[in-house]
């Protein structure tokens, strides 16, 4: 029986205060929330930067503020700083949180459309952004919205870009990517090289049930208010970060299983091989 | 048992006459070769224009002529034009072909990455694109080539952007894409609406394949040297257009099938409504 995988995603680039009073968007407000979701039982924290005026930052001056303090409040906690390149596409930008040495940064595996936007990811940038994790010593966490970025991710593992055992971050859900349901669920996973790690997150009302199918069948999950910020499907009963890592650990018991502790996940190689 | 669609792509965006002297790139080479594969059997015809540099190109007075002499040589061909956003991603550019009102032309339904480059499919572009074809009477040709972009076809429909039963052009084997692997193959096509129609087409050394099961099991295909310049798979035989389209039938035959004429699917609500 494999242990759960549980990577927290507290803030993401969305949601906001109006929208939800929960969602952390300063420093204090992200590290406190990481410190009380690792109390709980976390193995990785995929985090993204705000700005003073909340809106989703670059800049290595608001990460590092970041990731020292989630260092010291939680010194064994696999940290992943987000590339995403959905608001800032040039690489100099996009990139700029690789060189703080997080153990681990997001990389989405193709160009994709969200409900209103698109999202570039050329195979030059893709590339670009591994190799540079790659000289920080930061491995790349797989993102993939559909089976094609799998293949892509497979593919930089053959031209040995990608070394050693992989942790894929499959997001189910999304209108124009993998739906939240058994048959993607089921190939998606056999899609995936066999000794690497997994985690399955739901976007919006499919956040509940994907951790569901996720932990029944030993998959490990991604949650946190990035992916949903409702409790119900209703969308009448807001959610908090803490709630849903709560609840996460009441299916895991509940299937008599145990989370990966992120000591145990960072050993197997995933913590930052530059972390001082 | 269901009659099997034959959608001929003799040209595409890539091959040029330097990799292969069999890619139709003028006027009059693609009506010939378009001519002698209708007189051969296909149900539909999709179609790219090349400017007198054999570079793709969007406008509408090289695709009048080529469509002119297609309908003129194949009067009930069902005809499809590409409204491709790779080199020309804006919408004024991409759309003038409509305006020429072909039975058919192309959606893609997200964007996407090839082996080199992006396509940009943004969610308003596509919106824009399904719009103008229904005040053109031109049916969208639904092309995926993952399982999200299925999805996002299901969005338009359930929007009613596209009514009527649909045709979708599954592509399998690019590299961010959906590989043509059975597993593959069986999810997309559980994901098609039952009553709707499809075709099958692979990209490269993944065409041949794809043929073969997609035809066993009655689906439609897509042939034609936009998706594969050779014949075989050591990339030392050239193939041609004819070849492939006669290799088709021979599949067909072979399971003791037959093809759709393009009048057949024609009537079933392909044509242009507004055909003259």
């Amino acid at each position: 029986m494999k242990k759960i995988i549980v990577n927290f995603c507290p803030t993401g680039m969305v949601p906001n205060k109006r929208e939800t009073p929960h969602v952390p968007i300063s420093v204090a407000e992200i590290v406190e929330q990481v410190h009380e979701a690792y109390e709980l039982g976390i193995t990785i924290t995929h985090l993204h930067a705000r700005d003073d005026n909340a809106i989703p930052t670059y800049r290595k001056s608001v990460y590092r503020n970041i990731f020292e303090s989630v260092r010291k409040h939680c010194p064994d906690l696999v940290i992943c700083g987000s590339t995403s390149g959905r608001n800032f596409p040039e690489f100099e930008k996009r990139s700029e949180v690789i060189e703080l040495k997080p153990d681990m940064c997001s990389l989405t595996l193709s160009s994709l459309n969200f409900p209103k936007q698109s999202s570039l990811n050329a195979p030059d940038i893709i590339q670009a952004l591994v190799v540079k994790m790659n000289e920080y010593g930061v491995k790349p966490e797989l993102e993939c919205f559909d089976l094609g970025m799998i293949n892509y991710g497979k593919y930089l593992i053959k031209k040995q870009l990608i070394e050693g055992r992989s942790y894929w971050n499959l997001i189910f859900g999304n209108i124009a990517g993998m739906q939240a349901v058994e048959s993607h669920f089921k190939l998606a996973l056999a899609d995936i090289p066999q000794d690497d790690y997994v985690g399955f997150g739901g976007i919006g009302g499919y956040q509940l049930p994907t951790f569901e199918w996720a932990i029944l069948n030993d998959v490990g999950v991604r949650g946190g208010l990035e992916d949903n910020i409702w409790w119900n499907k209703e969308k009448n009963e807001l959610a908090t970060n803490i709630q849903l890592i709560k609840h996460i650990h009441t299916l895991i018991k509940g299937e008599g299983k145990e989370f990966m502790t992120a000591k145990e996940f960072g050993d197997e190689g995933f913590y930052n091989t530059k972390r001082n």
